[in-house]
C-alpha cells in the first residue's frame, strides 16, 4: 500500500488564493499608507522574545503564519521605504517592484544558462543599462546582489587580466612582485572587502588623500604610481568613486582615466549610486570619463529605487569578463538544442552559478517609468539635497560640513561655545533622537574628526516640505538638547 | 513656480490595486496548473526579438508592460517548477514563497544591520537551520545568494584562519609556503572557483580519486597531504562532498574529519543539496561527520524547496567567521541606540554590505510546514530515486550507470551492438528530444567516458507516476531514435 504522496502546494488552493489576496492588499496598504506612520521605531522587548522559539517541528495553517508576520514583522521595518528616510544609501523599492518579485519567484526560473525567456530579459535589461549610461555597446555585464559585489567582480577582472599570468591556475602565492591598486580615501569598503578577498592584501590597496571636495589628488596618485614602481611593485588597477559614500563627491573621472592609460592600468568605477548623475543632461558633466573605464559598478537598489538586492557589473572586455570566471564542468555542458540550448551563459560571468530572476523587476520598472522618469527622480533628489543645503545655510544652528556635489548632505547642529568633542556628543544624540522620534532616518559619519549627520537622497517619495521639516525638528530638538546638556552642565560646577 | 513633485508609486492607486489582484491570480494559477502544460519548450524566434528593443525613453502603463510580461516571458520557463523538473539541482520553489518574496520587497529592509525586525527574523532562521541540521548551537550562520557563495564565504574564513597570518592585510604574494586544499575528484566547480578568486590559485586545490561509489578515497587523501607536507606545502583545508552533483554521492565525512583533524586543517563540507539527508531518520547516518564540520555550505533553493536564491553558510568558530570579514567603515558606527543600534551586523560576516530579506521566506517556510514536513519530503524524493532506478533495472532498454546513493539517478539508454560512441551520441539525442517533448527534463554528464543522463530529484511535486511516464517515454523514444539510425547507418552501407 502506497501512501499518499506528500506536497508544498496549498491543500486548499482557494483557501490559499483568499489568504493571498488579503496579503497583497496589506502589503500595498502599506506602502499606499506608510507617510503616516513613524519612519522608524525600535523593536520592543516582547516582540524581540517572540524571535527566540525553537525550531518548529510541526506545521501551522499559512493564514496563522501570515499573522504573526502582520504582529510581529510588519510594524518593525527599518524605516528605508518612507519618504523621510535619508540614512546610509538606500533606495526606497516600488510597489510595482514587490509585485515584479512575486512574479520572478512565482516562475522561478535559474539565470545560470540555458534556453529560456528569462535569460533574454536579463541580456536586454544589461543592454539598457549600458546605454543609459552611455558605456561601450560591446560590453559584457552581469545582474549581481549589489555594490560589494560588482566591486569584486570587477577587481577580480582587473586582477585576472592584469597579472600577466594565469592567476586563476597559479594563485599568487611566490610572486615576488605584489600587484597594487589605488582609489581614493573616501572609496567604500566594500572595495577594501574585495582586494581582501581576492588575496591581493590591504595593503595593496592605496588609500590616496582627497581634496577640500573629497576628491582624489590626482598629482597625489600620480606620485604614488611612480613610487610603487620605483620600489619595484605591479601597479594593475586604479578606481575611481563617482558619488562617496561620506560626502558624494565625485573623483575627477577622465582626469583618473588618462593615468590609467597612462599606465596601463585597469580603471574601475565605483558609481553605486553615483553613476546614476549621468541620466540627467544637467549632471552628466559630473561624471565625465566614466565611460572610459574598464568596469562600472552600480547598484539599481539605490538610486534606481528598486526593491534589494540588484546591483550591475559591467566590462568593457567581455572576453576579460569571461575568462575570469567560465568554468568547464561536466554537469553544466552549454548545449546548441534542449533546455541547456544557449552559447551564453550568466554563470560564466560572475560567482554564482544559481542565479534568480531579479531582472524582472528592473525590466518591468524601466518599461513602466522609461528612462526619462529615473532621471526627472535623480535631478529632483539632487534639487532636493541643494534645498536642504540651502536651508541649512540659512539655519542660525546648522552647519553645512562638507561640499554638496551631488545628494548627499553632511552637516551638524552648531553653538558657539560648544567645543568639536562636545559638538560631537550632542550631534550624536540628536541623530538618534530623531531616528526615534520617528520623523525622519538620517545616519552618522566622521568627516576629518568632526561627526557630521548624513542626508543622503535616494529617495523617490520624498517632497520638499520633508527637509522643511526634517530642519525645523532638528533645530527644535537640537536647542531642547543643547540646553539640557547647559543646564546639567551648570549644575555640575556648583 | 514649482513643478509638480515627481514619485514612483501609482498614479492611481485603486487602478494599481486591480492590476496587482490580476497579477496574483494570474501567478497563483500558473503554480496550480503546472502539470497541464509542458515542462519546457524552445523561445521561438520571435519572441526573442522582442527583446531586442532598445532602452525605453517613454514609460508605458503598468498594465500594458504586464501584457507583455504575460504575453512574451510568462510562457518561457526553464520549466523546474514542474513536476517533472529534473535536471541540474533545482528547486521548485513554493506558492508561499513566492507571496514571501512580494512581501519582503514590499518591507524591503536591508538586512546589513541595524534595530530591525528583519534581522531578528534571519537570526531565527540561522538558530532553526542549525538545530535541524544538528549543528553546534555556537554556530555563526549567514543567509546568502546559494552554494557558490556559501563555498566561497567558508572557504575565505578557512584561508584566514590557517593561514598563520593577516592574510587580509599582508596578501598573499610573496609567501613561499603555498596554501593547499584537498577535496575529491567529484567535488562541485563552485568550489574551484572560490579558491581561483581567493588567490589561492586552481593549482592549490588537490582533486582527490573517489571510488566506484564516487566518494573520495580518503588513503589518497592522506598521501597526498603527506607529499604536500614533504615538499613543503602548506596544507590548510579538506573539502567534503555531501551529495556530488553528478551522482549524489557523500563523502565519509567522519573519516575526513579525523583526517582534518589529524592535520589541523579546516573542514568544509558542501552540502548544497546533500545536508538535507540528516533531516530523515533513515538517512541521517549518510551524512555521520557533518557535524564536525569547521563549516557547512547549502542551499534552500534547491532541496529546500524554496525560490531562488538562498543558500545558508553556518561556521563553528563563530569570531573566525567575523573577522574574516568585518569592516570598520566610518559610515558604518554600529550603535547601540536609534536605527544603527544593534551589536550584531550580518554584513560583517559576509561579502555583501547590502542584504535584502531572504530570510522571510525561510521563515514562513519553516513555520508553515514544519521541519518534519520537509523531512518527509526529502525522504519521498530518496524513495522516487530509488524507485525509478528499480524501473531502470528491470528495463531491457536502460541500463543504470552510478549507484542512487540519495536522490539523483544516472543512467542511459542502451542497445547491444552499439559501441559506446554510439550510445554516447545517441542517449545526448534521447535528452534533447525529451526535452523538447516536453514531457520531462533531464539534464546529462559524462561519467568516466560514457555519456549519462541525469535524474535529480529534488521536486516537491513529483509523484511516481511521474517516473512510470519518463521511464516509459524514454524507452519509447529510445527505439525510435535507434530505429532511426539503423536505417540511416543500413543506407549508407547501400
Amino acid at each position: 500500500m502506497r501512501s499518499r504522496e506528500e506536497t508544498l502546494d496549498p491543500r486548499d488552493w482557494n483557501k490559499f488564493r483568499g489568504l493571498a489576496h488579503q496579503m497583497l492588499d496589506d502589503i500595498l496598504t502599506y506602502q499606499q499608507t506608510v507617510r503616516r506612520r513613524p519612519v522608524w521605531r525600535p523593536v520592543p522587548k516582547r516582540v524581540e522574545r517572540k524571535f527566540e522559539a525553537r525550531l518548529p517541528l510541526k506545521g501551522q495553517s499559512e493564514s496563522e503564519v501570515y499573522r504573526e508576520f502582520k504582529r510581529f514583522i510588519l510594524p518593525y521595518p527599518l524605516g528605508n521605504i518612507h519618504p523621510r528616510f535619508w540614512g546610509w544609501v538606500m533606495g526606497n523599492g516600488t510597489p510595482l517592484g514587490s509585485l515584479s518579485e512575486m512574479l520572478a519567484a512565482g516562475m522561478n526560473p535559474n539565470l545560470g544558462g540555458g534556453n529560456h525567456v528569462a535569460n533574454l530579459v536579463e541580456r536586454q535589461v544589461i543592454d539598457w543599462l549600458r546605454e543609459m549610461l552611455g558605456y561601450s555597446e560591446k560590453a559584457s555585464g552581469l545582474l549581481v546582489s549589489g555594490g560589494s559585489m560588482a566591486n569584486l567582480t570587477g577587481l577580480a577582472v582587473a586582477r585576472n587580466s592584469k597579472a600577466g599570468y594565469d592567476v586563476r591556475e597559479k594563485g599568487l602565492s611566490g610572486r615576488r612582485r605584489r600587484m597594487v591598486l589605488y582609489g581614493s580615501a573616501e572609496m567604500h569598503s566594500s572595495l577594501t572587502r574585495a582586494v581582501e578577498l581576492l588575496g591581493l592584501g590591504r595593503d595593496a590597496l592605496r588609500c590616496i588623500p582627497v581634496d577640500d571636495a573629497y576628491r582624489v589628488d590626482v598629482d597625489k596618485l600620480r606620485t604614488s604610481v611612480e613610487s610603487d614602481l620605483k620600489s619595484g611593485k605591479k601597479p594593475i588597477c586604479v578606481i575611481g568613486t563617482a558619488g562617496s559614500t561620506n560626502t558624494g563627491s565625485i573623483d575627477p573621472l577622465k582626469e583618473l582615466a588618462d593615468v590609467a592609460s597612462e599606465y596601463n592600468l585597469w580603471f574601475h568605477v565605483d558609481g553605486a549610486f553615483g553613476a546614476f548623475a549621468y541620466l540627467p543632461r544637467k549632471l552628466r558633466h559630473l561624471v565625465k570619463g566614466m565611460e572610459c573605464a574598464d568596469s562600472i559598478a552600480f547598484d539599481l537598489h539605490k538610486w534606481g529605487y528598486l526593491p534589494f538586492e540588484v546591483g550591475c557589473i559591467l566590462v568593457r572586455d567581455a572576453e576579460a569578463h569571461r575568462s575570469a570566471f567560465a568554468m568547464d564542468a561536466r554537469y553544466l555542458k552549454h548545449g546548441t538544442r534542449g533546455t541547456a540550448g544557449d552559447p551564453v551563459w550568466f554563470s560564466d560571468y560572475g560567482v554564482q552559478l544559481t542565479r534568480g530572476f531579479r531582472a524582472l523587476k528592473v525590466w518591468m520598472a524601466l518599461k513602466a517609468y522609461g528612462v526619462r522618469k529615473l532621471s526627472a527622480l535623480v535631478q529632483q533628489n539632487v534639487e532636493q539635497a541643494s534645498y536642504l543645503a540651502e536651508l541649512i545655510r540659512k539655519s542660525d544652528d546648522l552647519e553645512l560640513m562638507a561640499p554638496v556635489a551631488l545628494n548627499v548632505v553632511c552637516f551638524r547642529f552648531m553653538k558657539s561655545g560648544f567645543d568639536n568633542a562636545q559638538l560631537n556628543s550632542l550631534n550624536e544624540e540628536l541623530l538618534v533622537s530623531l531616528q526615534e522620534s520617528g520623523i525622519a532616518v538620517l545616519s552618522g559619519t566622521d568627516l576629518q574628526g568632526r561627526y557630521a549627520m548624513r542626508c543622503a537622497i535616494t529617495n523617490h517619495r520624498s517632497i520638499r516640505n520633508d527637509f522643511d521639516l526634517l530642519v525645523s525638528e532638528i533645530e527644535r530638538e537640537g536647542n531642547l538638547l543643547q540646553e539640557k546638556r547647559a543646564i546639567v552642565s551648570a549644575g555640575s560646577k556648583v
